[in-house]
């Protein structure tokens, strides 16, 4: 990261910025930012808090835009994702300053470690839920705990394979979440879900 | 939301779906499924749990794509992208189940009233960063405080014009967030980046 002396205005990027974004003042005005040295405890919590509700307002505002278009308000839906996207630039700009973006190897660990705690959580949650006798939402959790599996096998696949040239697309089943790689199967192999529910990832 | 009675898939829909979308059953085996009605205490609190994580995960994702293109992984980008979109889809089912989508104009409503909040936030946050000399991270929740600001207006003026036949663009300034509506600024009131840091929003 990258912070311009003359503006204070912060850049996420490994090289330095030729010219600042908001200022417009050239590359050798930037100094090299290391979030984690400057921050006191309180602003930590604060960017820790920050982050979970901007990007509970992220998705939130994605769900009501959906919402929004289902009930013929397409303009209003077009509202919903603005603010959403604006919200998502926030959390990350959350997640910059608590240094939670590292290079992309350890990123990839980090977020394989992530999900074997996730599978281990939901295990929990459908218990929890087959025992209050809400056998649906059970369902959608074993979903989830199924999906979470199949991510922590892409990670490991990607970071085996980190250097190795390859150009594939995934496609995601918007029924369950589930990441194919490489081709749309006939049925998805977590909720059984049709190869029409697939969409490609840009 | 309805729930199919033949595999307990969950529809987010209005109107009842013609066909279920994973057995393909057709809609006189659906039936109305009231969230709020079915759920225990643990369960509750493990959709709410597993809402803040995976929304988290949904960003934390996007934000180690962005950072894979910068370092030139252009595949592992795409599988963050991929593994994000799913996790979008499992926040969005928390949030269904949590019956947190309402109808177009009380989830305006909700988000109006959330903006307000945020806005008393930041502010602490800021003296926060300030007391604890974090200058850099002051100026960017001061960013926020006054996007959060700009977002409630844009939700009280869609209230207002809530049916009135309105068909304009949305830009967003990738540098703080600001949502401008109608036309791309010179400079970004909030940031003052320029005109070219502004993103139409599809």
């Amino acid at each position: 990261m990258w912070m311009c002396t003359n503006c204070r205005h912060l850049e996420v990027a490994v090289e330095r910025p030729e010219r600042c974004p908001l200022c417009g003042v050239p590359a050798e005005k930037f100094v090299k930012y290391e979030a984690s040295q400057v921050k006191g405890t309180r602003t930590l919590q604060n960017l820790q808090n920050g982050f979970v509700a901007e990007s509970k307002a992220h998705v939130r505002n994605l769900a009501f835009a959906l919402k929004a278009e289902q009930e013929g308000y397409s303009q209003i839906a077009k509202l919903f994702r603005a603010i959403a996207e604006s919200e998502g630039v926030h959390a990350f700009h959350h997640l910059q300053l608590l240094d939670a973006v590292a290079n992309t190897q350890e990123n990839l660990q980090a977020a394989f470690e992530r999900e074997n705690l996730a599978r281990k959580t939901y295990p929990d949650f459908i218990r929890d839920a087959n025992d209050e006798g809400d056998t649906a939402t059970a369902t959608v959790f074993s979903y989830h705990r199924d999906v979470e599996r199949e991510h922590a096998k892409l990670y490991e696949k990607a970071l085996e394979h980190m250097l190795a040239a390859k150009d594939s697309e995934y496609y995601v089943c918007s029924v369950c979440g589930y990441v194919a790689d490489g081709a749309i199967p006939d049925q998805c192999p977590v909720c059984g879900a049709s190869s029409e529910q697939f969409r490609r990832v840009a």
